[in-house]
């Protein structure tokens, strides 16, 4: 068996066209939506993350911006930007790059964003709206992989979910929302991590398996259930001479033998990332709508 | 096999007498924890539920007041209310006893507690900071259910834990306890729901399995892993003509064929119940220390 690719460029493509009409309708009204996003010191995989989400946003007429700060930045003067970008009405979405270097105090600062431009969803009160089942924004990585499920017919409503690795921007959100009992929700889930022994118990009994540990080519065919789809948010840059970078990205999962036990699998890259990137230009527009309807209170 | 039983009567007396040290040292600097607890309506088993909360902070010299509205009550009187209560420094902890009738939005209700009051922790931004692995306060059923198993000397990391309900109250945050890298966490966890289908296919993997889904017995002997741990979270109360009352009270858990099964097992009444209100003590008293430290402005 071969797995079918769940191509995330195409359908981050689709949904891109689709935010279009939500943009120009803004632009009647005189809003564009606008992105600000807060990068420091000059780690390349950050740069060019950094780069692909504000290229989105212009590309789709909205103006994204980049602040770039040394290594160096105190924590006063980033909390100091955010409390202006807070009060700057053509930014309706804030997002700091993670992760930041260890002398700044990284919950303060998402804590410090105003709710309504959390636009990736790691302010306190969202994330606490997302577990009550009442979300505003939509954690975009997460949001991303059901996106891509939803619109490719994988029903993900009473399937069991396995997800590995439990970060607060993958494993926990993503868990969270496949519980609810909502559109793209309602599957029983699994959430396993490094104090689950052996993964493979595991990971066998997923009808969907989500690889989000952060460790090159893990997950082989072997832990796979055949017929099993399985989504790969794994980003990991492993050194490779035959290439001019000097390195090559793989994912989570060890992706040739598991596509022949898979049904269905994302490719890195083009699988997952695309998907991250749109969801994140989906939520700016959806604060600057909520934002053009006067809804900023709402939070 | 007969299971030995999880006795919270006694496990809530010892957490309480290790509370009174905390209400002794505040009390020598002038602070004596306040609970307020607002009661809507003449639902009988909400207004011994509240009955059993103040009394347990009372007895321990705690203030602990029930504030009752008939239930016909508006939601801005009620919302008036709240914001008196965030003002009065005689009050720690605010708690308004759910559910509420429907013409009230509870939602906008819980969310107007100051989240440094909020020791039921339903508001978004304490919800949040437990998922994020920050938490001030831990919700009050999760926090006994995992204190009651911990003091039983029963390991929940590395477990296979198996949660049947998604609740706000319960299902939900239980989860997310668990799975976060913290003592009393560390465990594996499946999630399941209306949704899930079978039961039994994951009922039967549980190392320890918590049924609080509020359907009266449902989960029986034969759905439980031999040697399982269970953990019964319901409160159905079923007709009985032999009882003065009329009715009695029986778990989600089939007790009887349970606990030839199980390895260990909550009662119901005396499990799960008296834990719940201790940990609500527990939060009040925590609540009045960061008050007294001066920490409001933490959250």
């Amino acid at each position: 068996m071969s797995a079918i690719l769940l191509d995330g460029k195409a359908c981050a493509q689709v949904v891109r066209a689709e935010l279009k009409e939500g943009i120009q309708t803004l632009a009647g009204k005189g809003v564009q939506p606008g992105l600000a996003v807060i990068l420091v010191g000059d780690n390349p995989a950050s740069a060019s993350y950094v780069a692909s989400k504000t290229k989105a946003c212009t590309e789709l007429g909205m103006l994204g911006e980049t602040l770039s700060f040394p290594e160096g930045v105190s924590q006063d003067s980033l909390l100091c930007l955010v409390a202006k970008l807070n009060a700057d009405a053509r930014y309706h979405g804030i997002l700091i790059q993670l992760p930041l270097p260890s002398h700044l105090d990284s919950p303060a600062l998402l804590e410090a964003i105003a709710p309504e431009k959390d636009v990736d969803c790691l302010h306190p009160h969202n994330v606490g709206r997302l577990l009550l089942g009442r979300p505003v924004f939509a954690p975009c990585t997460p949001a991303g992989i059901i996106e891509l499920l939803v619109r490719n017919g994988i029903e993900v409503s009473g399937k069991h979910v396995v997800i590995v690795g439990r970060s607060n921007i993958v494993g926990k959100p993503l868990a969270v929302m496949l519980i609810q009992k909502a559109r793209g929700g309602n599957s029983t889930v699994t959430l396993c991590h490094t104090g689950s022994g052996d993964l493979s118990r595991y990971t066998r009994m997923a009808d969907i398996l989500v690889a989000a540990m952060g460790k090159a080519e893990f997950i082989r065919g072997e832990m796979i259930k055949p017929g099993a789809v399985v989504v790969d948010v794994g980003m990991n840059r492993i050194p490779d001479s035959a290439k001019r970078s000097g390195y090559r990205l793989v994912g989570d999962v060890h992706f040739d033998s598991a596509k022949e036990v898979a049904s269905a699998i994302t490719p890195v890259p083009g699988g997952v990332g695309p998907m991250t990137v749109t969801m994140l230009v989906a939520n700016t527009v959806k604060a600057a709508t909520l934002f053009a309807e006067g809804q900023r209170t709402h939070l």
